[in-house]
Formats: structure tokens, C-alpha cells, sequence
């Protein structure tokens, strides 16, 4: 199996410091913000992005639990292949969320709809375009009925590392 | 610099085999086939992802040269941070394209809008949901008056390793 190395750029702040009772999309963290505290090594690579209103992050899930190919997500009582679902628990456990831009000083991102666990460690941040992000004619498959719940639905335990 | 050791869960076939000369984002690939090759082993996690019609991949650009934090993007003439392009030189070189997902056969994804690089070594597969993914009043800073080309332009190779 090949390896890859990669390396921690930044590390998120954030009011959600357990794993359950958080929201599980950043749909149903409206107006929760946090921080991205980049390492000051990168402050260069920010020049030009406070022209954005959202970022990509791309994290590690780094408290989720061993991965498994086969979960029940938090929005629905069926078990569905992991890559079908946004389940932490993943081969590999990387976090994808897409956030509003609120400021940038220095090397520190206030950012906007954070649902990411505090201490997340950052290995990317990519500015939202929706002429390369934004498909059209989208299916949903099982979550089709299921993803207004996203709003009001908060996780619990299921994919701690515990 | 805290090191993060993910591995390739699989790898892409695309009729590009050369980082010049190809799409820069999928809008510029439409219609372009291409496949993704699971490792076996995570045959079981891809179950119900048929019902997505578009999939999110991440994965290496792993013929991107060193980092650079300045970068000169393929849309545009001046220079811009990396973190504010979707360049491949970034200090973690990971890509992210939405593509739409044709079918699945086993261990083979079939995907249209292509724009990685024949090899690229994947890393995760989503399913994309536009309630998590689709945000509302989106500005794009130096990209709103450059992004309609991306259905034309093409790379060229100053982001290779060479």
C-alpha cells in the first residue's frame, strides 16, 4: 500500500471540543465561527483571498475512530458504504467543509458556518469558485430525503476513536 | 511541522498523461471519460454511491513541482497567493474536482469531466450534496472577471516538476 506524507499547514479553532453534540454539516452551524491559524510560514500563500466569500478546507477528522466501510450516518437509520456517506470514519480521514470568508490578519482566518471539531489539523485551504465547484442535473441517491434534517440534526458518539 | 501519513485507496486512468496541454478545472473537460480504480479492498465502502450523480474526489497532483506560495494561475496574468488559486504547487499538493460518476462496475468508477492527470493517486471519494456543498452569495475576488475562459484554457506546463 503506498504511503503518502503529507503535513499539518494550520490548525482549526473552534467551539466544538468532543465529537458529539456538534453539527454535522456546516448547514447546521449558521453563524458559528472559528478561526484558522495557519503556521506563519505560510502567510504569503493567503495574498488575494479576502477577495473570496468561501473557502474549501480540507482537514483531518483526527479524533474519528478506525475506518469502516460500511456506516450508518447521522442522517439516516440505514447502513451505507462509507464513500457514499460524509462519515469521518473513513480510509483515509479527511474533512471537507466549505466555510464563509469573514477576515483575514495576518496569519489568522476568521471563518463563518465551522463545523469542524477545534484542533483540526489544516492541509489545505482553496478559494470557492462556483464555475469549477458547482455542477448541474445533481442526484443525491439516499439522501435525497434526508438532507434537510442537516439544519437541526446534531452528531452523537458514533465515530469516536473510543 | 507535524507529518500526516495517509495512503492511496486508488488511482485515476485519464487521457492526460502530461500536465501541459490539458483542462484546468472540469468545466474545460466535459465530456472527457475517465476511471477511477478502487484497491479491492474498499470495494464494500462504494455501496449506494450510485446514487449520486457527482462524486467530489481528492487526490495527489503527484507530478507537481516543489510548493510555491506565490503563483502566476493558469487564468490569469499576475500573480496571486497559492491558498487564492487552485495551482498544483501547494505546500500540500492536493486536488479537488467534482466530476459526475457514469456508473460503477466492481472495483471501477466510470467518471465524465475529467481533469486530473493519467496516475493521479487518489485519496477520498464523496458523494457531493448540494445542501453541504453549494453555498449561497458567493463572491470570487480576481476570478469573477477571469473564470468564463475555463472552458477553453489550457495548461501549460509551469507547474510541472521539471
Amino acid at each position: 500500500m503506498e504511503t503518502i506524507t503529507l503535513h499539518r499547514i494550520g490548525i482549526l479553532r473552534t467551539p466544538f471540543t468532543r465529537i458529539n453534540d456538534m453539527p454535522i454539516q456546516p448547514g447546521g452551524a449558521s453563524g458559528v465561527r472559528g478561526t484558522l491559524v495557519l503556521d506563519p510560514a505560510y502567510i504569503t500563500g493567503l495574498q488575494d483571498l479576502d477577495g473570496f466569500s468561501h473557502i474549501i478546507l480540507i482537514y483531518l477528522f483526527h479524533l474519528a475512530g478506525q475506518p469502516e466501510l460500511m456506516v450508518v450516518p447521522f442522517l439516516d437509520q440505514h447502513p451505507h458504504g462509507v464513500f457514499a456517506t460524509r462519515a469521518p470514519k473513513r480510509p483515509n480521514p479527511i474533512g471537507l467543509s466549505i466555510v464563509r470568508l469573514i477576515s483575514i490578519t495576518e496569519n489568522i482566518l476568521t471563518l463563518e458556518n465551522i463545523d469542524m471539531l477545534d484542533g483540526s489539523p489544516v492541509l489545505d485551504i482553496k478559494p470557492y469558485v462556483p464555475d469549477f465547484d458547482q455542477p448541474d442535473d445533481v442526484r443525491t441517491g439516499w439522501l435525497s430525503e434526508r438532507s434537510p434534517g442537516v439544519a437541526t440534526m446534531r452528531s452523537d458518539d458514533r465515530f469516536t476513536g473510543e
